[in-house]
């Protein structure tokens, strides 16, 4: 029960977008070196973003990746199920008679209960609000 | 982000040990066929329950498992933990300083929140809450 590197790296890199002003582009350079990640697999990781909706690709020399809506409506949900498809805690919450036992089992009500859990936090954080905590502890921090 | 297959079992097999009478054992064959689970990859879930301390094997020809603990004490979280290793959403939540960018992450206090908003629930619900439901449910089914 673990988030993909894939999906952690998409969130950083939303974040790192949703600190630009409206629209801005940015290098594929630029996210992996202020988010640390490997050049190597960011590129993966914007492909599945440009595939899931959340950022537009500019090709050409000045070119790069923004995103396709205001960071406000982009929630951190949003960004993993768009690189790792629906969260499902258990294979039985995929849809009601997924598994022939979900009318009587004890723990499918758990499991629904606890994906609702995660969900409500998931669901209730942007990438604007993730953004704007992440600009404010940087500038917190002591100059080195 | 989705529970192994594994640990679905596991927690399977723990409910229905929890719907016996105390220190009851149980065989693989029994909890298979009551559980819906493949017998073969059974040996497998018992073995991790085992190794993890929630069940007891016992060998020989009456032998069976049944559970180390008062099914009130066993959470399903303690079920999960007992086959998968302790669950960590993100890396970054395995320990504080795991991720050199935590202290600023804006991602990182949402992986936080969404982790404590799953272990509220499955620290609430225990085996034995979960097999009183299942056995409630079954009950109220017509008879075929």
């Amino acid at each position: 029960m673990k988030l993909t590197r894939l999906a952690d790296y998409a969130v950083r890199a939303i974040v790192h977008l949703a600190t630009k002003s409206d629209g801005e582009m940015t290098t594929i350079a630029e996210i992996a070196e202020r988010q640390g990640i490997p050049a190597s697999f960011l590129a993966k990781v914007m492909q599945a973003l440009s595939r899931g909706g959340i950022v537009n690709a500019h090709r050409g020399k000045s070119g790069g990746f923004s995103l396709v809506d205001a960071p406000e409506n982009v929630t951190i949900r949003m960004i993993v199920e768009a690189v790792e498809g629906p969260i499902n805690l258990n294979r039985c919450l995929l849809k009601p008679g997924e598994c022939d036992r979900d009318f009587f089992c004890g723990a499918h009500p758990v499991w629904r209960e606890a994906q609702d859990a995660l969900f409500a936090v998931l669901d209730k954080y942007t990438a604007a609000e993730m953004a704007k905590s992440q600009i404010e502890n940087i500038r917190k921090q002591p100059e080195g």
